[in-house]
């Protein structure tokens, strides 16, 4: 029997499976099976919690897609890993050292019960996003094939970032305009389309579309571009709260140099014990 | 908390819950809750194992869709449901008396595991399925939208189906004529469009294109309809293997007057436990 724990950030899904006191080796194909909705449990991401490599670290934690390729990082992940390695007794610590395949992070446990992660630092260089322009700039006019000029931010958070100011969230064509700005030929790579109300200076809310994906519940690399696009654009204080369709974010970039910190909701789900291997048809 | 299986008929799948041994009240919205596949448990249906009422059965089982909404008959879930109630020891009986919103029914289990369920008798009036027809016949000419003439039975096995003979079941043309079949005029309310390779006299091999769903893993009522059919037609036995994409279900019609009876798995893939009501976001 193999045992794990069901959890999810913002309606992000995990399997959680404690790989320190169970002996687990997972083939693609078994990572497939255990993340089939119907077949299995069902996940977005498998995260597998093992015993530290080196001695500066806690834990190591390595992240798979339902289709069994291992990924680097994952936001929505590192705070789902920090609640269970704290909820289920394996470290009483609060700021956690972790390995994981794009190096050592630190999610750090709140008091209540939110986890904050390092999301690292934004940049702008359109190189570096890609993103053609002729100059770097706070914000740039991108014509979309339907027509509309829309003025947009554009940066990295490791992954490329539109985002289009609106005045009202619940009427903004984010149907109609993300498909168009995520196939923009200005974005080599395509790219996510944000669009964020401003409330006030500490408050936004905000729906993404996402590359390949479509709209989606919450995007935590999304809200961080919003919340330094705001900041750059003298819209936004430092700390802000993001309201997405899923629930909320805290994100704060203390200054120019610093790298962006996202702090939000670990939500434990239920506890389960599935037969392995998954047995055959009987 | 509330304890809980996971269980699947060939993809097709289920949250179990005894409610003998649990109190469960479940709002409609909590069924929703546990059914949603991010947020939640996950679920095609959500099954509730109860005392019977009546003195002549042993349970009273409840289906509920994942939107909350109660059925009154699933086939899988019958499986499913023999399955649960004696894996976890609540009868000793091979041949269960259940209680259903479409009154009793006799799940039976076999010694190999799998499980029998009477699927009732099939229709094969044009009023009762509904199907446009001038006369009852066993099989019927349908020309479709893009332009081919395809022959076709036509029946109900509770719910209609029209079944097409194909050559090679690899190369159907599920896609393409399966939507032109569901839609067609004929079929007044719709209709499943099955596709049949008859392999032997005893083995076909069976594609559906489901009413408002699309092409499936498998589907119960399509495997009885396609050997009815083959049985009219003189081309299958009275007791016919049907290979599904999804697995595997035995199938027989004794005579022109019995009810279709149909044999297949129940797969129990993992028992879980749940914080019950589910917390808010923390």
């Amino acid at each position: 029997m193999l045992k794990f724990s069901k959890m999810h950030g913002l309606g992000n899904d995990f399997i959680v499976i404690d790989a320190i006191h169970q002996s687990v080796e997972l083939s693609k194909q078994q990572i497939q099976m255990l993340a089939d909705r119907h077949w299995g449990i069902g996940c977005d991401q498998l995260l597998l919690v093992q015993p530290a490599e080196s001695a500066e670290a806690d834990f190591r934690y390595r992240i798979f897609n339902a289709d069994g390729g291992e990924v680097a990082q994952c936001g929505n992940g590192a705070r789902c890993f920090a609640r269970f390695v704290h909820d289920k007794g394996l470290t009483d610590k609060t700021v956690i050292a972790v390995e994981t395949a794009s190096g050592l992070i630190y999610p750090e446990l709140q008091s209540d019960g939110q986890v904050r992660v390092d999301m690292g630092p934004p940049r702008f260089e359109p190189a570096a996003i890609p993103f053609v322009a002729n100059e770097l700039s706070n914000t740039y006019m991108l014509t979309l094939p339907s027509g509309p000029h829309v003025e947009i931010s554009a940066l990295s958070m490791g992954n490329p970032h539109a985002v289009v100011r609106v005045e009202n969230i619940s009427a903004a064509p984010v149907a109609e305009w993300g498909p168009q700005i995520e196939a923009h030929e200005r974005f080599p790579e395509r790219v996510n389309a944000g669009f964020m109300q401003v409330v006030d200076h500490d408050h936004i809310r905000l729906r993404v579309y996402e590359r390949g994906v479509g709209e989606t519940q919450a995007c935590g690399t999304g809200a961080c571009a919003a919340v330094v696009s705001g900041i750059r654009r003298g819209l936004l204080a430092r700390d802000v709260q993001v309201a997405l369709p899923g629930g909320c974010l805290h994100i704060s970039w203390p200054d120019e140099a610093s790298n962006v910190m996202m702090t939000g909701p670990a939500q434990h789900v239920f506890d389960g014990e599935i037969e392995w291997p998954i047995p055959t048809q009987s």
